[in-house]
């Protein structure tokens, strides 16, 4: 919840939805959820998004699995969410921080092979040098080979899903220790089966 | 892009695309663009988001129309994307700028009824006080009306789509003007035609 008062745990979250273009987008948002182990994350559904807490590797443990069993259908398939740290705002969820740090849908993750495009942005908050702090987890993303441009407010990840998600959890965990309880948010659009002509040139 | 260096104009941009969940998704998105006037703006498509620029009621004027032109076929669509003002990180796109502020779709959105569902989230950048920023912007959507409550990173907004695109847009620019030059920006996932169960019970 967005309000005046920030918690101090330092929880992850992540609000997102799946967006499968297709008839039967029910099923498959249900498919993938079923083949998706949740019990080491809160997690909450509406019908506008889905929230996931926890810890960091798990909550992106959890979210690249969802992606992937939706996308392993060959559907067009987005991903759109934010991911949060440092203003959980209250400790709902905070039970799920002592769980330890074994994934548990790491495995079957990388079982499959999707290849995913994404447009990410950092905005860390509160922090006068953090065009900075952007900059250094893009440097980061060419050294992990998925980095393939900037395009107006964003960058431009290509690559497998797994990799895209690496990524993605790296850069958002680095910036969130640039700072003493630095608060983070990180917005991702990571699309598969796009039938629209890849814009993938660096 | 974001990069280390911000521009100086005031050039607002919204990076977001529109996901209807049938198999005739590029139908529904190609029927919603062929009703909107998008001389106004500058716009590009890639495979995976659509970026528009330009003034502020001109942006927000074509990404309502999109949405609202989509949902209207009874489509369960979304609409997700992030507007940004303050670091455009070039000048292109710039021309917009001069352009009148006569909303070229506004006439033709009011004349459609489509019923919204929105969480958005306002991160005003490099500025300690942006908790109030926040705060002072929830504020003003109760006296529109169209809040509902805050749920985790994000507040919710019901109501028509008109009036929600309204508030999303009186909140970005209000937090705009918090401060000088201010880098502001704003998510939003905007849902109509869910078969979900409404969870908009304040
Ligand atoms: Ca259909």
């Amino acid at each position: 919840m967005q309000g005046l008062s920030c918690g101090t745990s330092n929880i992850v979250g992540v609000r997102f939805a799946i967006y499968p273009m297709a008839d039967n987008f029910v099923e498959i948002i249900k498919g993938a959820l079923e083949e998706v182990d949740t019990s080491k994350v809160w997690m909450q559904t509406d019908d506008v998004t889905t929230c996931v807490r926890g810890r960091s590797e798990h909550v992106f443990d959890v979210a690249k699995a969802i992606f992937i069993h939706a996308a392993k259908t060959g559907t067009h398939v987005v991903f759109s969410g934010t991911f949060s740290i440092g203003c959980p705002g209250d400790s709902e969820g905070d039970t799920y921080m002592s769980e330890n740090d074994e994934r548990l849908n790491e495995e079957k993750s990388q079982q499959e092979s999707v290849e995913a495009a994404s447009h990410f942005a950092l905005y860390p908050m509160d922090n006068p040098n953090y065009m900075q702090v952007i900059a250094d987890q893009c440097a980061v993303a060419q050294e992990h080979g998925t980095f393939t441009k900037g395009v107006h407010y964003a960058s431009r990840l290509d690559g497998d899903a797994n990799k895209v998600f690496h990524t993605l959890e790296t850069a958002f965990v680095n910036a969130s220790k640039t700072k003493e309880r630095a608060h983070v948010t990180m917005t991702a659009h990571i699309s598969a089966n796009s039938p629209s002509k890849k814009d993938n040139a660096s």
